[in-house]
């Protein structure tokens, strides 16, 4: 998992003419930051880069300078000299286009996901990293590139997404170092940190409202399960989206080592799973079809389960890991 | 504002022999990580060190390493060398003790707060610091101290406490360099931010759920009221301290400028306002003889007003701010 091609990375994007760089579906701050932020990087080296996603950026992330650049159309491959796959710790992540990007000449990976699984032609994969966007951040220095105001905004957005602002175990000295760089180009901590965590809307913190009050507590208060109904949604008038994050408070409780937020859609249940320290919920979501790492994973239910046959089997299958 | 008698602490602090450091009533993370950490400090070099609190430590920052020395009775005075008022940006901060202490031989004033009204005999004042935490972090610089982990966690708690896991406009690339630094010294991120903000009982967060439910909002959204009510406390069994940080809720909404939260308690109803860039909560509060910064300051109303008394005077003041 330590795969360290960083060198023959660089080689390859000082002398491609054109490079796609691809992230992983349902992109979040980490994927798209670093991916804007490597695409702005690039093109100041007179490159020609595409931003390829199978999506647009959800409304939470749209703010990214460029992320209206993103195209949802994957090109023909032959003219284009490299491909990136950046933050997908598996080749699936990389959506319905993952067979296709496999085949193209030169696949370069850059992740830093725990248990990450080998694709491309060169990987640099380095798990002890905050983020993509921190690896990318590395990769400029390398190319030998002044970052500009916008690809600094793009890989802070990435750093802070992923540390939960500096909040998470994977913040390192290097992170506060690279971030306090990445300052010096002219950010301000306190637009970025509100456009990345004080955008909620009024229907929003009404929904948060409602599934607090799901909150069940079990094994002495361990294990905390909360739960989003479609008529919850209807009635507040918030979307799926909307529910990002929710899960952070119930993780927030002192007695809680695992939570689980339990999220009816109308096409199909999800399942979010957090855990402190040693408690592994990736086992549990791989288990149930998921996947994740140790303190982050989820699944989902697409068989007709109904909301209570779902929270009714992650119960089962989350309560013994709170009573060993 | 820009007093800097740096020096003269240095100098002062370098030849004493006893030290008293105080810190402000209702003492936050900035104010207690700063005092502790400074203790530490001063006790590397053999000086004998008095933690002086008006209280103990709330629930919420006993976890701060030593925080068990702080002593809530005054001692003689006559023979410390030096009193530090750390964090302190006005010297009726110091509470009942404030007459007392300015009698000392040799009161040095460490302090970060905009506005801060002079006192003591020599003053370190910075209002673009992020915390006073940061501040004591260079002056243990000039001091040539090599800070223990104790002490770097302390101040490490001051700065994330102020910046809110930088996220304020204070942070700067010094303040992630500092904490880059601090780090080094074998601190836990996510254990520290567990401390800070995963700090929350079941009784709390259906207290936050309840207070959720009181959302008022005005002039197109801009206007935000949140209301803790003395039943709400007793229903969920939760304490005043619970409170902290439900300002930043009403706070997170994209369209609120202005967020006020009006809480009863047994003895008094107090306001905490929250404001975002140019609009200035803290001549509102001043008008109510209260105090605080521009974007975050606070009143009580003790005189027998109802709480539905308090909430309109504030609605009435705060109202004509987001209509300008």
């Amino acid at each position: 998992m330590t795969d360290n091609h960083l060198h023959n990375i660089v080689e390859a994007l000082k002398e491609a003419k054109t490079v796609l760089i691809a992230t992983h579906i349902f992109p979040d701050g980490d994927a798209l930051g670093s991916q804007l932020g490597l695409a702005t990087i690039l093109e100041s080296m007179g490159k020609k880069v595409i931003r390829y996603s199978e999506e647009k950026a959800s409304y939470l992330y749209d703010f990214l300078p460029e992320s209206d650049k993103l195209i949802t159309e994957l090109p023909q491959l032959e003219q284009i000299d490299c491909v990136i796959a950046l933050d997908c710790g598996d080749k699936l992540r990389l959506g319905k286009a993952a067979d296709e990007l496999q085949k193209s000449k030169n696949l370069l990976v850059i992740d830093h996901h725990a248990g990450h699984k080998n694709f491309g032609d060169y990987r640099w994969v380095e798990s002890t990293r905050s983020s993509t966007g921190e690896m990318v951040y590395e990769l400029s220095l390398q190319l030998g590139v002044d970052l500009s105001n916008e690809a600094a905004y793009c890989l802070y957005v990435a750093i802070v997404t992923d540390t939960g602002s500096f909040k998470y175990a994977s913040t390192s000295a290097r992170t506060f170092a690279i971030a306090g760089k990445l300052l010096e180009k002219g950010l301000n901590p306190e637009k970025i940190a509100g456009k990345l965590f004080d955008n909620f809307t009024e229907s929003r913190l009404h929904l948060l409202q409602s599934v607090l009050s799901t909150l069940e507590l079990y094994g002495n208060g361990k294990l905390a399960i909360i739960t989003a109904t479609k008529k919850m949604l209807e009635i507040t008038g918030a979307t799926a989206e909307d529910t990002e994050t929710f899960i952070n408070y119930p993780r927030s409780l002192a007695t809680v080592k695992v939570a689980a937020f339990v999220k009816e859609t109308d096409e199909v249940i999800s399942v979010s799973m957090r855990s402190k320290g040693t408690y592994n919920v990736a086992e549990v979501a791989r288990k149930l079809n998921g996947g994740g790492h140790r303190n982050a994973a989820g699944c989902k239910f697409r068989d007709g389960e109904t909301l209570k046959e779902a929270r009714d089997t992650i119960f089962n299958e989350l309560l013994p890991l709170v009573q060993d």
